[in-house]
């Protein structure tokens, strides 16, 4: 872990416990555990961007599960089965983008269904059990992904990243930051270009705070400068993490992410997406398949309620975007450094994704 | 003038009178204007961006001239002379890179010189004859700007624009707007992206409030949305006005329009930059040699002075890049669209610069 950095989620208690969020809406002026004690209370949490980074939605999404399953009236095998299906589809819908939701959910699921308990209270030992092992695999899969893509960074190097891809958006030290983290902590010389990534500032209000925190060498700059930055050869590489990535490696990743590794390649600048093998999705071939989501037109217009835009402005807020495969240089995993063809590295590094 | 747009520059009463500048960081929120009385006046709300875009700091300029030398203590030909000299200095110092700000300062200095007048009144009297003619010539340069360009805008048009080139830039319709006001006045259905233009939000603030009030459709998006726009087939072309241009074609432009347009290229959509002969600089033979404004750090960290970035976090903020002259398509000019290669096209265009 990093030192002076809170965590971003605490399970307090047994199966009878609270899912404690670190709430991201009010950093970097506050730190403050927003408290879930119901299904609906982490729903609410993960939708209003309390909790966010892929990983760290899958960790609250199965944590959301056993504050569900515990409330339920379901009883005997079956119907804590359909009672376990109806939740998952009910947290799931929370967002659209992110894969880790879907799958932890799913693994949440499909543990309570082989238990074949009978009981809400039992049902929910076995959810916390799981959720506590996919929070536990993914703060081992971002050490990996730390120690993998170390070797990427040299001494000097300048790093560009988008959206906040570090210790906040896991359980664990990130994933595109994890890296730098690792080779920070070997003594190497590193500094970062935050793109401070509007709308919902996730570079200046997270990555700033959680680098100044660990006392990595970092400057904000405006999503429009990366251009600038990388025609004056200030950019070594850019280091962003996914939201869900196609079999084939085309990545959906914050908004502004396909635009920088379009940058990139136009200035000969290697490209490297980190993300565990939970973030990748097989089942989806390539990257039009993956759902977008919309959200609300004030985020851009009123940013943390200040408008700035005149009343009535329209505005059109798509979260995410699809960074195509073959701009991306290679993937840094919790398996290895996959280079391409994508199909195929991608597919033998995640023959077994949930083992 | 665009009906239901308040002027952005107004002198009001005679060489005694005083330069009233709409005051563009209350927009879109309120419409107020700021009085000059003094050269300083005048100097500080340029400074602060009361008065932005390249053709309006010129005039704002201009009438800074017979401000400061009403005021001059000087007298005798030679005194006034060295006095206009003097304090053409000073209010250019106010900001580097457009190059109308030097242009038209220098040219009330050479007119107060020729003019050969002895006393301070007369001067003045001289200086605000210029630049009202100033005024005049780039309200009338933004006209023939429009006429030139909307020819290049079909019906159902969808045109991305960067920052604000619009009326609030120029005493007149604009330059890369002009073209729009036109053709939507001869009832060419037309929809403009509207980039927020991030640090100081010209596209939001400003661009957003003109369309809106000339009743031109318009979406707000942030900066960082172009590339995936441009990648849905949502733009057809990319029309933005330019700070200076050098003898080569390269411009300076907002921050963020050099990525703009290297997207742009890498999806084949063409680049329009809208422009006065004012803003050409033939004594900058290319791009390198502009000189770029820095802005305080604040504008990126505390926009609006709402803190969003950590205390203590470090930011950079250029206020402009340069597009070298490759990727633009042509120059939208009240000389004519100039096309490559344009060392020739501009010399050319440019003969009779201040005719």
């Amino acid at each position: 872990m990093i030192p002076r950095l809170p965590p971003v989620l605490i399970w307090r208690g047994g199966s009878g416990g609270a899912l404690c969020l670190l709430d991201q809406t009010l950093l970097p002026h506050r730190v403050r555990y927003c408290v879930c004690r119901t299904a609906e209370d982490a729903r609410e949490a993960i939708r209003r961007l309390a909790v966010r980074g892929a990983p760290a939605i899958g960790c609250a999404a199965a944590y959301a599960m056993v504050l569900g399953l515990r409330r339920s009236k379901a009883h005997g095998r079956d119907g804590l089965r359909r009672a376990a299906e109806t939740l998952s589809a009910r947290v799931r819908s929370s967002r659209p983008t992110a894969v880790n939701l879907g799958w932890a959910v799913e693994r949440v699921r499909a543990a309570v269904s082989r238990s074949g308990t009978g009981t809400a209270a039992a049902a929910a030992a076995v959810a916390l059990r799981e959720a506590h092992a996919i929070m536990q695999e993914e703060r081992a899969r971002c050490e990996a992904i730390g120690r993998a893509g170390a070797r990427l960074l040299r001494n000097g190097s300048n790093v560009l990243t988008h959206c906040n891809a570090g210790a906040l958006a896991t359980p664990g030290l990130g994933t595109a930051l994890a890296p730098i983290y690792l080779a920070a902590r070997r003594g190497r010389r590193l500094h970062v270009w935050v793109d401070e990534t509007r709308p919902v500032l996730q570079g200046a209000r997270l990555t700033m705070w959680e680098l100044m925190r660990a006392r990595v060498p970092a400057t904000l700059v405006t999503d429009s400068m990366a251009a600038c930055l990388m025609r004056a050869g200030r950019v070594d590489l850019v280091l962003v993490g996914a939201d869900r990535i196609a079999a084939n490696g085309d990545t959906a990743n914050k908004i502004g992410t396909y635009g920088v590794a379009l940058l990139a390649r136009a200035h000969g600048i290697p490209v490297y997406v980190a993300a565990p093998a939970s973030t990748f999705d097989l089942a989806i071939p390539a990257g039009n398949r993956i759902p977008i989501e919309e959200r609300p037109e004030n985020e851009i217009t009123a940013p943390g309620g200040h408008r700035w835009a005149p009343a009535g402005a329209r505005a059109f807020n798509p979260a995410f975007d699809v960074t195509p495969a073959n701009l991306i240089t290679a993937f840094i995993t919790d398996r290895g450094i996959l280079f391409p063809p994508y199909p195929t590295s991608i597919r033998n590094a995640l023959k077994n994704k949930t083992g």
